[in-house]
């Protein structure tokens, strides 16, 4: 027990704390994780929920994210909801036994960046599975006690997990500036869609369109609240009829699209849609290089805005899933356990596609 | 007279009121143009002044300039100051013998860009020698008097007209957020990118490195205030290299990009320049259709800022003009009078670009 | 019928419209109100719905509202709602038969304030029953139709009429910059105290609490939403006390307090209970001279916002009472019809307060 | 020497430390100060430049500030610059015998103000003589590396000590949004209304009158760069003439009006004198409850805008010193070594007001 603080596992060194480890490409396993020591602002938290994203996935295909690179054996997962079991000597906002969401970024706090509040920007920060850094997907870990936020009694820890997915919309609404006078597009329903959506609506966004290729991912949309649907081709020289279609299913300018494809013909698609002074928030990576008509765009003040994770997030998401403003569950379509079985059965779910939406470890 | 205004010039109706008018391809002439009746809030103005812009000359070689179309003859000319005839009955803030920059476009004021403050979005603008509304390049024009500027007593006619590509400027400076903590980096030495680095400096901008192919252009940027200048290729593989010179020409982080070029190659550089967070402000219209680096950039929430005109700078490039923090003299090149055949050799000369900057008519 | 518009009322010159004419000191006259002729950007409404409103009721009593003074007969009101009767030559938006909300200042669009998007602020406003100015409390109007907004289907004309009080709250609302993280205090549970809270609400505010001195408005203002509310004393010695009461009821840092009602002590505990960095709006009048502690709130960055009318409401408005996000309903307390009698009635009722909170007139 | 980290002075533990410690009421004694263990990311400085502050002075009088209370012994001193003497282990951008200007305030980076970029709010910060945090008026101290800013080489130590009471004006500037457009009106010439009038010009104010009771304030004003100074009386029965005599002397709107002395009668001209819609900032703190016509200014609104030191400001500072858009060295009025006397003698004329800005200790 840390000097000062308090635990309600006293003899917790006897367990052997296991974590999901990406060793090699297409290979994770169970194996022995050892913790940390305690500092007087951390805490100990064991996992109950810890959800598949996207990036984990890319990480065990080929060891690669961005420009990240997995040279290491590493610990994956990142977005992670559990039950505090020991606090440092300085805590005081939290006690064991608190059920908490996690928010996995460390920043350093000595940048510009995190000097001026846009901490996630921070070029020293440490983030869960990302390389070098060891993620979430264990029986415990330790972090900073002020990255773990106190779940509302009515929000369940798999739902705590999903403010880490549901982060990216919220910043992305926030940079957007979303409110109860922007009518809002999306391009592309798949999670990252779906959440922004979410995000927009909780935001205030009288009336929300939502564009795929897929009929599936589209009635999915729809049945989340999506107020019209278009689906598309995805052939670049529909562009100019679809954002027709588009204009009339929204029956109003398009004040806000954002782009969670982030593909040539989406953006093309975006950038035309918008309003003269509207905004694009790009928020999907298709395509890294883009071709799209940036130009005219432009020149109706049509601005593109970036984003880059999250922060400061975790309080509103929690305040939304506690009022009922956004409801994460219908989002989680798979379960696992933490066996080795399961976490690869659970991963392979994740990278089929097909109808997962969120797949998630219950430990 | 108008009713209750106020008249320098009681026989003007005598005088014939003569205008370049663009009436084909490659051809301007002379002729007589009949001004509109003095509404109460109108003044009625001998022009002095008169510049030609880059899309006086591209309505001149094309009939065209982005997706407006000369269909009928047509004045040319919006740069303009001069000085007050005559005021309309409602006029109270000008009098006859005032001398006045003044501002092209005439917005409706019943939409929503309008009344939201961004009336440079409005759909319905009336702007000088946009088809198929007449310019100032004429002896006399009728105007609304909220649009036509006092100049300072230490501020000439020349320099009055200046005030219009020099809101292109201050509107770029203010929509992209320059201050006296922003360090500049500007891609092209032409009209526009030398405008928006005077700007830039009257905002505070600390440091501005310049970028152009151009040697005599770059030498002027240098005389006109840069800090330092990088003489690039137009080679798009030398992007890396020639980000790396910016970065050193800098000496800190770019936290702003104005492309005042707009192809591809420079769009790619001020994508990859500008830091984590940074704005790039895309001014000039080389390319419509781009391909650039985007993604990575919104992934470093570069975000991407388009400009249309300006809205609200004339007091502001007034003052600038007044108080010395903006010396435009030196951009005016070269001069002509209002012949026949000098309203021909000007549009000659500035259409050759050479070492023209500025071609101003003194009327 | 205006030369080229359209009109549903050809013989309109036959009917002799009558208004509430404000003759002297708490002596309304129902008498003939001649029409201005329509201009091309015009409408002519027939008036439905017209609500009184607290500045109304001081005109009447004082002939006097700040700084304003009724030195001739005027006509009273502004709070309303029609049909289009007739439209000008130039309108193209709306067509007779139409139900619309009118916005009741008409801006110069000449004045900084204007071109600067605050139109509000605008010195030469001609503002509904603000003398000079006559009011809208008549069988018919003239007004600009971009000022004339259309009601959604299931929007009432009285509902229409109260988009002018809620604009109140719904400017005060972004001013404060109220949204899905702002926990919100209300002093005042009078009108204004009452559509503003309806505003947070509708702007996202998760959490209101509203102080008051009056048990029945505080029942009221519990039954229209209001999360928490606190009874409080006329004595400021209390502050300190109740300072502490509120906190408990919010359980949460106090980001943005509105004092809906302007007196000392009102403004003493909005400074003191509002969270360093937050913001006090002042909206409520009830004092002029204030003795406040502002120099220990200035000290925690606690702003203080000002709010005059509203600017750009009308659309958000008929948008927040169509999608239900906001009921004006129940506080439309009393109905009344337009004939002399009933308008000195109504004025009564309104001036008499009790549980009057909306008194409408039906014409 | 830190383990990992370098230093110039490898016996500076033989060295006594020595520091002007406030022992009681009127009491500064030079005595030893042990300084804390130099941790990874600290340094040690050796001052060379320490100024004295009003607080500095509040609390030798009272042994009070604002609501904190000296309780035990502790160091004086907070305006200060010198000299790295050792580096800890992790600090990579300074290295003994750089000059540094230091910046005072450690906060938490824990609290929702230090995350969201204002971690001036923060309630945790440990901020140099505000007790029961020692201060900075001593031969050397340890300090946060990311709080101590390089000088430039053509600023000297007692510059860089200004960079403190420089920073208030600086951010005074930042909140209330000072650029090219705004004109400025300044309440109080002390040494606040000084350095608010420096940043104010430095942030680009075409135009700034300043205010003051007291002659010789005034013309040092004007000797700084005031455009026109005001002479006013004590007698609040003065203020309508005085603001009449403000307008003239500015001859333009009032933007944005600082009131650098905080009493009743200032803070009334002040909100007074600002134009609809532009804003008042409170920085002095000369009465604590303020009788004011608050109500007339927030119903025009004029905004008040509270300060509490500043966040983020030394680079700017810097930046601002290095270009020479403002000049510091003529506020430093006298200068004192560090000695018994010296520091009692300092103490005493920075007291004795008169014709004292700034007193400087040379260490």
């Amino acid at each position: 027990m840390g000097k000062g603080g308090m635990s309600v596992d006293d003899d917790h060194g006897e367990e052997q704390n296991m974590a999901a480890w990406l060793v090699a490409i297409n290979t994770l396993k169970i194996q022995p994780f050892n913790l940390p020591p305690l500092g007087p602002h951390d805490v100990r938290v064991r996992m109950k929920a810890v959800g598949i994203c996207g990036s984990d996935v890319h990480y065990l295909k080929t060891l690669r994210c961005a420009h990240f690179v997995v040279e290491e054996p590493m610990v994956i997962g990142h977005e992670c909801a559990g039950i505090i079991e020991e606090v440092g000597s300085e805590v005081k906002a939290l006690v064991p036994g608190d059920r908490v969401a996690i928010e996995p970024g460390i920043s350093c706090w000595r940048c510009d960046h995190c000097k001026q509040g846009r901490y996630n920007l921070c070029p020293d920060m440490k983030f869960f599975a990302t390389p070098p850094v060891h993620g979430s997907l264990a029986n415990q870990i330790v972090h900073p006690a002020d990255l773990c936020f106190k779940l509302p009694d009515n929000v369940s820890l798999e739902e705590g997990a999903m403010c880490e997915p549901l982060s990216v919309g919220v910043h992305a609404c926030r940079r957007a500036e979303i409110g109860p006078e922007t009518k809002v597009l999306i391009m592309g329903a798949g999670p990252i869609g779906l959440v922004t959506m979410l995000a927009a609506r909780a935001f205030g966004a009288p009336r929300i369109v939502i564009v795929d290729v897929d009929d599936h991912r589209l009635s999915v949309a729809k049945s989340l609240g999506a107020d019209d649907i278009v689906k598309v081709s995805t052939n670049s020289q529909d562009v100019p009829g679809e954002v027709e279609q588009i204009h009339k299913a929204m029956g109003a300018d398009v004040d806000v699209t954002f782009d969670c494809a982030g593909f040539n013909k989406t953006m093309t698609t975006a950038l035309s849609a918008t309003k003269p002074g509207g905004k694009v928030c790009l928020v999907g990576m298709g395509h890294s290089e883009m071709t799209v008509p940036l130009t005219p765009a432009a020149a109706r003040e049509v601005d593109v805005i970036g984003i880059f994770r999250y922060k400061n997030t975790w309080p509103l998401c929690l305040e939304f899933l506690r009022s009922g403003k956004i409801d994460v569950k219908p989002l989680i379509t798979h379960r696992y356990g933490f066996s080795q079985k399961e976490v690869e059965e659970a991963f392979e779910t994740s990278a089929a596609g097909g109808n997962a939406i969120k797949v998630m470890f219950n430990l």
